[in-house]
């Protein structure tokens, strides 16, 4: 194990003493990379990390999952007979079942695993523990945060081909796609996208489930372009919105009401202030334009090695941001059967100000159709 | 809303009253697809079906998850800021929170909502109700076994192309799978694989977890091949193993005993016989083998809209067969840092007989490097 996770382990566990928990049950295999440097796909096999106050890291994992960096964990093999009951039973230093114990479960973990170790430890009380491990991931490190910056570099690079090289060819929406695929491996993304990626044109970009289609451009139509691509396991993310051929009067005017307010909760994110405040900035203006109805999600996620992380830009999250938070800010209007836009920037808190991780151009740009 | 998805929710709301629970919590995306015909991913957002037994089918979406399909159903839009328990008070005629109710929930649903849930409904028991759904998702109907043989058919194709035009030329393990994608495209499955394909060279086929790397093929390597597509969202996988040139007398021998076990599990699949029987038919050759202990894992796996399916062909698992259900017959010898064997193939129990979903042939392949 190298320095890096055995610190994050250490912090962990001190964060577990300090709430008074008797253990922490982290299932989400994001985390468990974050704390192990593994990542795979368990899928219904048994995967867990346990973090007991005063003991070390415990995973119980299937046998069938034998990792080189586990070498320094305490780690129980089961095979696929096993209940989680008898996992837990055979868990080093593991409380009675009939403690008084406090649980903190993986927000994520899987109703049949809670509900079946609920029965057995009958007389303890299970909550939501994986607070603990998304406020850790939410402060990104300087090397985590270097890896967002290379991998929203590559997006913007992305972007600016995209526009450039290939929607001008009137594709449909999945040739796009296809494309920016290309792109991303020429560009030096790892494979794959951080998210199946939304091109969209016209109505379709109002459309807040329209997967990628044979749909093609008509003339006067948004392209709505929500896009990224992963660096060394860490996600970007970026919209913009152009215009196949002259845009009408009011995608014009829409398009400014967003690109104003995309800067207006920028300009909101301040280290100690709440994230609410920065919905506002950005849903307030909007609102007082005429369009309030039309923004009809959230300002913004946290973002990291998974592209929607724990903690969002809303009006419900009072949280104050801290220095090294990430997340976007990407407000929009959806003119059903219409016109959409939508401007998407990721941002680095700093106590000495904002970080924006994107360059790409927010000015409008009108393509003309080849 | 169609006729099938209609009598697929007219059957789980009957289960659900034969049961005796208050509600049915439906959470996997790809159950809801199964009653509603709408599959996307929801992310963190709400999405959840709710089955009462005295009433239709009602969901709990975020607002921005609007769908034809659901112009039948009792929809509760809710947008980012609410709570689980806030969603649920504005659901109609659901009982009050001080009810002593038994609800049953989805196996996968997320511990953050089921707490949330049983602390605002703390007179209430919460179980594992899913079971209802698999039940019935296990049980493919003559449509869906038409869809899961055509997939079958396509990995069928597939595996000899791979065999015969990609393997001889010694590529590795990503380039192949590369070259796996375009000929599903070639031969019309939908888009992406059902599972991240294993093409394993050697010792990796032997490990697990192996990904497939930039490995190259060595002579007298076996080559673990476990693939699959889909076709109209249902499901294939199929493994196959081959060598690279001339296998070492052991590999051959392995190869005659994973066999041999394929075709006894096989044969011990019989409507009305328990699935643990399956298991030890192939198991117990094994053992007997004395390769007991490299025979890592259950012999096999429920599937159809989703690779994996709840229901196992393992010791643990002593329900019977049923006609109509599909799983996958996949014994395997691994000999650590040296070779290994697993043939898979699909079979649908049927009242009359087994059918086996894969035609390719399971006589030994020894590819000759070009």
């Amino acid at each position: 194990m190298d320095q890096e996770h055995s610190n994050r382990l250490t912090t962990i566990q001190q964060q577990v003493k300090n709430q008074n928990l008797d253990a922490l049950i982290i299932s989400d295999k994001a985390s468990i990379d974050y704390y192990t440097g593994v990542i795979f796909e368990p899928m219904e096999r048994f995967w867990l990390l346990i973090i007991q106050p005063e003991k070390g890291p415990q995973i119980i994992a299937n046998k069938l999952f034998v990792f080189d960096e586990l070498a320094e964990i305490d780690v129980t093999w089961v095979d696929d007979n096993y209940t989680i009951a008898e996992a837990f039973a055979n868990l080093a230093d593991f409380p009675a079942t009939n403690a008084p114990l406090r649980i903190g479960v993986d927000k994520l973990w899987r109703a049949d695993q809670l509900l079946a170790l609920a029965k057995t430890y009958n007389q303890t009380t299970f909550e939501v523990g994986s607070d603990l491990v998304d406020a850790q991931r939410a402060i990104k490190t300087a090397e985590e945060q270097e890896k967002m910056r290379k991998a929203s570099d590559i997006n913007d690079r992305a972007m600016a081909r995209l526009i450039e090289e290939v929607l001008p060819l009137g594709l449909d929406e999945l040739a796009a796609v296809d494309k920016l695929a290309r792109i991303y491996d020429e560009e030096g993304a790892d494979a794959g996208f951080s998210f199946e990626p939304i091109i969209a044109y016209g109505p379709n970009g109002a459309d807040p489930h329209h997967e990628s289609d044979h749909t093609l451009p008509k003339r006067g139509d948004s392209i709505v372009i929500d896009i990224g691509c992963k660096h060394e396991e860490y996600c970007s993310d970026m919209t913009r919105t152009v215009y196949y051929g002259e845009p009408s009067a009011e995608a014009k005017r829409v398009y400014d009401i967003v690109l104003k307010a995309n800067l207006r909760g920028i300009d909101a994110v301040k280290v100690g202030e709440s994230l609410a405040n920065v919905d506002a900035a950005a849903r307030d203006y909007i609102t007082a334009q005429g369009y309030g109805d039309q923004f009809t999600h959230r300002l913004g996620h946290f973002i990291g090695r998974e592209v929607h992380e724990k903690g969002d830009v809303s009006k419900a999250n009072t949280d104050t941001i801290k220095d090294g938070n990430i997340f976007s800010i990407e407000p929009g209007i959806y003119l059903t059967g219409n016109t959409a836009v939508r401007i998407e920037d990721l941002v680095i808190a700093h106590d000495d100000g904002t970080e924006n991780l994107n360059q790409f151009t927010k000015d409008m740009i009108i393509i003309q159709p080849k």
